[in-house]
C-alpha cells in the first residue's frame, strides 16, 4: 500500500479540548480561542501543512455527570465554556484557499429548514470546503437546555438522525436542479422557477413542506463526517457517512472497525473506498526521540486528572466520582441502561486500551484525550503514523493536540515533510471543492442514499 | 440640535434585497452575494466612511403570496435564494475593528439555548461588535419549512417573543457573574464553580434549565435593534429595544412615531435617549443635482415592477395579483384578519406615502424599497439628512442601496464630507464595543428590563 495520507487537525470552540489541565502550560495559548486572530493563524499553519481539514468537536451541554455537578468541568475549563464551531469558519476560509472545515453540529437541537441553510451559505461562502459531523448528542445538559428533561435513547436518536437526513437531502439535493438559475441579465431572470421544487416531508420525526432558500453550492451536501462506533450507529455511518472518524488506542480494533465498515458500506450499496477512515493520534515531536520524551513528561506536569474524569464521566454516562479510581475500567459494569454511544466504544476497545484502572484512564487521557501518543523526531512519528495506516486500512488521522498551537507547529514543521519524503502525503492541494479533494468529484456519489432525492420531487 | 448622526447600511444576504431587478443594472454586483470577498469589500467602504453598523436584513421563508406562487419571487431573484446573515460577520469582523454588525434573527425559529450561546460567541469574536434585530417572522412560508400548517398570529408571536427575551437575558446576563472566570494558571483553575448559575425558567412557551455555554462577552447582551410599528410591535420595542428602525416615507409620520417610542420608553421606566431611533432612506448621489438625477432614471430603466409586487404582497400578506394595479392602496381593505406588521405599517402610514395606487407603490418600491430617495450632491443629500434629524428627531439613517457598491461607495466618498464639514458626524470612531459606541456602556443599562436577571438566579 502506498496510498496518501489525509490528515485533519482536531480541535474544539474551547480552551480544554481534550488535554485537560494543558491550557496552563506557559506556550499553550488556547485562553484565546475567543478571538478570530487564534483561528486564523492556525488555518494558516494547517494549509501551510497542506492539511484536508481542520475538524472541529462540539458538545452541546456541559459535563456535570461527574459528582452530578459541573463543578469539575468548570474549574477545569474542561469543554466549557464552548462557543459555536461555525462562526470560526468565515473568518479561516478568508485567510485561506484550501484547507477544508468539518464541523460538528447536533441535529438533535438544529431545525432541519434552518440548518441546511446555514451549511449551504457556508458551503457558497468557503468555495465547497465545509463539511459536517453528524452527531445526535450524548448529554442530558444539553436536552434539558432544549427544554426537555432529558434527552432521547440512543437507538431512538439515531432513528431521527435517519428522518433528518432525509428532510436535508431533499433541501440539498433536490429543491434546485442545477439549471434552476438561469441568471438572464438582459431579461430580468433570475431563476427558473420550474426548476425550483417544494420539499414535501411527512416523516415519522420531521416534517416540512418547503422550498430550499438558497441556490445550489459547490458541494450542494455538505461533506458528511460520522464517528459512531455502535451498531445503530455503524449502521447509520455506512449508509449515510463519506468520512469516518474513530477514537481507538488499539491496532487490532482499529483493523476490525475498518473490515467491518467497508463490509457495511458494500451492504449499503457502496464502495469500500467510499468511506474514508480517520484514526485519532497525539503527536509529541522533538529534534531527537529523547528531547520528545522530555517534552511529553513536561506536558504530564500540567494534566489535571480531574478535568480528564469530568469529560470521561460525561462521554460515558458514568459518574466516575461513585468509583474508586483504582476500580478496572472493565468493572464499569452495564452501562447499557443508560447507553452512550461512547461508553460503548469505551467497552468495546477495553481490550486495546493502554490502561486498566480509571486513574491510570484518566491520567492517560490527559494528553489528547484517549488516543495513541506518538513521540519521537519527525521522522519517527511519520513511521509511525505510515505504519498504523498499513497495519490498520485507515485512510488518514486527526491529529490531537497536547499544547495550542505547538503541537500542529510541530507537525507542519517537521512530520509533513517526512511524510513528503516517503511519498505518503500530498506536496500541493487538489483544485476544487473538498469533496473533489478526497473523492475526486464536487457532488455525493450516485450510490449514496442522497442521490435519490434528486429526482423523486415533484413541485 | 446639532447630534451627531448615526448611519447603517442596510443590506441582506441576498441578491435582490429592496431595489427589484436592479441586479441586472451592469454596475450591480449584487450577484456576488455569496462570496467572501464581496462583503468583506463592502465592511471596508462601510469602515472607511464611518459607518455605525452594518443592518443585515433577513426573511426565512420564500415570498409566495403574490399570484400564491414563489414563481415572481424566483425570476426576480426577490430576497429568494436568501443565504444565512450571521455567517458573513466573522468574515467582516476580520478585515474591520470598529464597524458594527446589526443581524435579523427570526426567534420564532431559533432555539434560545444554541441562539444565545451563537451570539455570544459572535460577540467574543468580534470584541462587542454584534446586534441583534428581533423579529418574529411574518411569512407563512417560513412556518411550514419549520413542519408548522402556517405562523401564529401576529399577537402571540409578541407574547412568544416577550418570553423568548426573558431566556435570553437570563443566559446573558446572569448565568455567568463578571467574577466567574478566575483565569488562575498556577492553581489549575479556570472558573469559578460558584459563580457559575444555571438558568431555570419555566415560561408559557419557552422552558430551559442550563447554564449558559459562554463565558460572558463585551456586551453580554447583542446590542437590540427592533422595528416594530403595530401597538404589540410597540410595547415590545419601548421595554426591550435599544435600536429602532423604522421604514416610513413621511416625516410627519416618523416625527409622531418617533415622540410616541420615546414616551413609551419613559412609561417603561427608560430614559427617552435610552432610544436610538433610525429612519431609512436610499441615497442617489451625483457631482451635480442633474447627474444625480440622470443616475436615478437609469436605475429606473432597471426596475421591475413584478418582483416589488413579490415583495409587497409577501410583507403585506396580501396577493397583489387579484387587484388591479391601479386601485388606490388605501383601497386594499381590512388587513386585520391576517395582519402583519408591515402591513400595518403601510395603512398607518398611507397618507405620507409618495404614491397612491398599487402600480405606483410597486414602481415607488422598485428602488430601494418603500423609501425616501434623497437625490443630489454630497451637499444636497447631507443637507436633506441633516434637515430630517432635525424636522423628526430620529438619531440617524439606516442606508438602502440601489447599486451595489456604488450607491455605499457614492456615500462614503461625497456625502460622509459633507456631514462631517456640517459637524454632524464623527471625524472617528469611539473605541470600543457597539454599545459603547453608541450609548457610552458596554452592557445594558440598568433601566432595562434585561438587567433583572443579573441578581434573581440562584444556583
Amino acid at each position: 500500500m502506498s496510498r496518501e495520507i489525509l490528515l485533519n487537525a482536531f480541535h474544539m470552540n474551547c480552551i480544554g479540548h481534550q488535554s485537560h489541565g494543558l491550557w496552563t502550560h506557559p506556550r499553550d495559548t488556547a485562553r484565546h480561542y475567543n478571538t478570530l486572530s487564534y483561528w486564523c493563524d492556525l488555518a494558516k499553519t494547517l494549509e501551510r501543512g497542506l492539511f484536508d481539514g481542520l475538524f472541529l468537536a462540539d458538545v452541546l451541554g456541559v459535563y456535570d455527570v461527574y459528582g452530578n455537578s459541573p463543578d469539575a468541568a468548570l474549574r477545569n475549563a474542561t469543554q466549557v465554556p464552548v462557543n459555536d464551531p461555525l462562526m470560526l469558519v468565515p473568518a479561516m476560509a478568508m485567510v485561506t484557499e484550501h484547507l477544508g472545515f468539518g464541523v460538528t453540529c447536533t441535529l438533535s437541537y438544529e431545525p432541519p429548514y434552518t440548518f441546511a441553510r446555514r451549511m449551504t451559505t457556508l458551503d457558497h461562502l468557503t468555495n465547497g470546503r465545509i463539511g459536517w459531523n453528524i452527531v445526535t448528542g450524548y448529554l442530558n445538559s444539553a436536552a434539558q437546555g432544549m427544554g426537555q428533561q432529558g434527552q432521547e435513547s440512543h437507538d431512538r436518536r439515531y432513528e431521527m438522525a435517519e428522518d433528518y437526513m432525509q428532510v436535508v437531502y431533499k433541501l440539498w439535493e433536490g429543491s434546485w436542479e442545477d439549471g434552476a438559475v438561469v441568471e438572464d441579465r438582459s431579461a430580468g431572470i433570475f431563476a427558473d422557477p420550474a426548476k425550483v421544487h417544494r420539499v414535501h416531508h411527512d416523516g415519522p420525526f420531521y416534517q416540512l413542506d418547503a422550498m430550499h432558500l438558497c441556490e445550489p453550492s459547490p458541494q450542494r451536501t455538505p461533506l458528511l463526517y460520522q464517528a459512531g462506533a455502535s451498531p445503530k450507529g455503524r449502521e447509520f455511518a455506512a449508509r449515510n457517512a463519506e468520512c469516518l472518524f474513530i477514537a481507538a488506542t488499539s491496532p487490532e480494533w482499529i483493523k476490525g472497525y475498518v473490515a467491518d465498515m467497508r463490509t457495511r458500506a458494500v451492504a449499503a450499496g457502496r464502495r469500500p473506498d467510499d468511506l474514508k477512515i480517520f484514526a485519532i493520534c497525539t503527536p509529541v515531536v522533538g529534534a531527537t526521540k529523547a528531547e520528545a520524551e522530555a517534552k511529553l513528561a513536561d506536558y504530564r506536569c500540567y494534566v489535571r486528572t480531574e478535568g480528564a474524569l469530568a469529560q470521561l464521566s460525561g462521554a460515558m454516562g458514568v459518574n466516575l466520582a461513585d468509583y474508586d479510581l483504582d476500580t478496572p475500567v472493565s468493572a464499569l459494569g452495564n452501562l447499557e441502561t443508560d447507553a452512550t454511544q461512547t461508553a460503548l466504544e469505551t467497552l468495546a476497545r477495553a481490550s486495546g486500551n493502554p490502561y486498566s484502572t480509571i486513574r491510570q484512564m484518566a491520567e492517560f487521557a490527559g494528553i489528547g484525550g484517549r488516543t495513541p501518543i506518538f513521540t519521537g523526531t519527525g521522522a519517527d512519528v511519520a513511521e509511525e503514523i505510515i505504519s498504523w495506516v498499513d497495519r490498520t486500512g485507515v485512510d488518514g488521522f486527526n491529529l490531537a493536540y497536547a499544547v495550542m498551537p505547538e503541537t500542529f507547529e510541530d507537525f507542519v514543521n517537521h512530520v509533513v515533510p517526512e511524510l513528503q519524503t516517503r511519498g505518503r502525503y500530498k506536496t500541493a492541494y487538489t483544485p476544487g471543492p473538498l469533496r473533489t479533494k478526497l473523492f475526486g468529484r464536487a457532488r455525493l456519489a450516485d450510490n449514496h442514499p442522497a442521490a435519490a432525492a434528486r429526482t423523486s420531487l415533484k413541485i
